[in-house]
């Protein structure tokens, strides 16, 4: 499919359902938003649905918005490379047939909508939807400007991530023409923090141990120091990236309580180690930088088996 | 003066000293580094220097670097908007007349130097050496390139400050057609932190105090604190960001102590507060965002002085 060609989908149609991913983030957001406010400018009718809530941190994207009455008649998913991924609250367009297209970044794009525009080489599906309005010439409101930076921005780490192309470049250069205060956008998006989250960062690092000379660092997070935080069980997600934040460290490992005698694991990598490598032996995987895998045991045996396969690393 | 005008002052002379500014960032010695590359890349001698040592951070820049031996013949200030900020170390070049050519993007450039060439709206002095480089058709390296996206990424805290521009974006797209393993520089650049920062930041979030249900946060660092902390004094330099990042704070103050009763504040604020107009009372100022004083008095006077003033606001 061309460009043009899904923009035409657009004005061809009418009642649309655009569908974001559970755990939203900016990206599916910002996609959704900015899609569901551009077809209403053109007098369609559109909502943006989520099987969760929608975070607060994106409120601006949808603090306007209201939902619409309407009979659906075309259903759109944006950044869902797979139907697990609607959430079982959405369950009834997890079925065969029930999204008519799918826009997407993921390779791993399962293809189950009845169309699919998948570009790998988007650093955000927000890229895309931004291309697709190009491509149609439609006009852009400072709000959809926003929406779409946010995604570009969020997805890439604010440009810092390897998945930053120079198209992500040159579309942030374009959207910075709309008003979209996005020196605010980022502060919020990245430098703010929920003071929960300040307190669990502060434990885990006051908790972090150091082995190898400092090229190996590990938190573990048990059960009972999440509760003795008392802080949500969200706050003690993405806390991933933090041990390899260290000077020196090539592998970060995070350990967390499941359940009793059973762990998760998540390890990051520098560019010298290959994390899904590692994840392997213990029937985990995942990319070359960041992977998974769970381990059965005490605590203890957990965190002497990943020792032993840092060992063989160095 | 024009770019193309500039570019024909680095092959009309030779034998280059280039300045870099005290405490040097990624800006100065990216802008710098990358300009001593390009006159040696056209047989010309040049050398880099800094009043103090080159922070390992930048290690990349200068590891192949070896400073030559010539008479110095021509003296180009980058990034350097006041004679004070070459260092008392190399104070020779703080004389009038002394330097032939500065190269900065700072409104409040002294015009020290016999040619000034001042972009204010660059987000970078590395943008500035970008574009005198393209204006003469120059031959970029990849080494080159990889210091002018330090240079830019870093001034522009990886493209999420308002001094970004479209064109810091444009630049940074065009740098990424060389080989400049962006995401490996990002990483150490905004990611990487020193065991000791990491605990100092620790420190620093666990003493954080809250004042007018969150809207203000403050951290107070007394020298027996910076002491027992055991970390290097610079360990302790720009922390001031970090009550901010607290969500719902729209002013964070950051007290550290100089002398006995003698303290320096740094003050953060979001859009819904004037910093400079709160520092100016205690006879400081700054920019709207970011500002400064100096407060005499005991710590419990200081605090007090602080949060009367912060009182006012709201």
């Amino acid at each position: 499919m061309e460009l043009q060609e899904i923009f035409e989908i657009f004005s061809a149609n009418d009642n649309f359902t655009i569908l974001t991913h559970k755990s939203p983030d900016g990206d599916t957001l910002g996609s959704g938003f900015a899609l569901c406010y551009y077809l209403r400018s053109i007098g369609k009718c559109a909502n943006v649905l989520n099987g969760d809530e929608f975070p607060g941190r994106y409120g601006f994207m949808y603090e306007q918005y209201q939902a619409q009455d309407f009979e659906e008649r075309y259903v759109i998913a944006v950044d869902i490379a797979d139907p697990n991924l609607i959430g079982s609250k959405l369950a009834r367009y997890q079925q065969e047939g029930a999204v008519d297209l799918c826009i997407d970044h993921h390779i791993s794009n399962k293809h189950f909508a009845k169309k699919t525009y998948v570009d790998a080489k988007a650093s955000a599906a927000a890229m895309i939807i931004y291309e697709i309005l190009k491509a149609g010439s439609a006009k852009i409101s400072d709000l959809m400007a926003k929406c779409l930076y946010t995604g570009i921005a969020t997805d890439t780490g604010c440009f810092k991530y390897e998945n930053t192309t120079p198209k992500a470049h040159l579309i942030a250069a374009e959207l910075m023409a709309y008003d979209i205060d996005y020196a605010n956008v980022n502060r919020q998006m990245f430098d703010v923090k929920s003071r929960a989250r300040m307190e669990v960062e502060q434990i885990v690092t006051s908790n972090m141990k150091y082995y190898f000379d400092g090229k190996c660092s590990m938190i573990t997070l048990t059960k009972k120091l999440m509760e003795e935080c008392g802080a949500d069980q969200a706050e003690f997600d993405g806390l991933a990236s933090i041990p390899l934040s260290v000077e020196g460290v090539q592998i970060g490992i995070t350990v967390k309580e499941r359940h009793t005698d059973y762990y998760k694991i998540s390890v990051r990598t520098t560019d010298k180690l290959d994390a899904s490598q590692f994840c392997k032996q213990f029937g985990g995987g995942g990319h070359i930088r960041a992977a998974g895998c769970e381990i059965k045991g005490t605590l203890e045996e957990v965190e002497k088996a990943l020792l032993d396969g840092v060992e063989k690393l160095f």
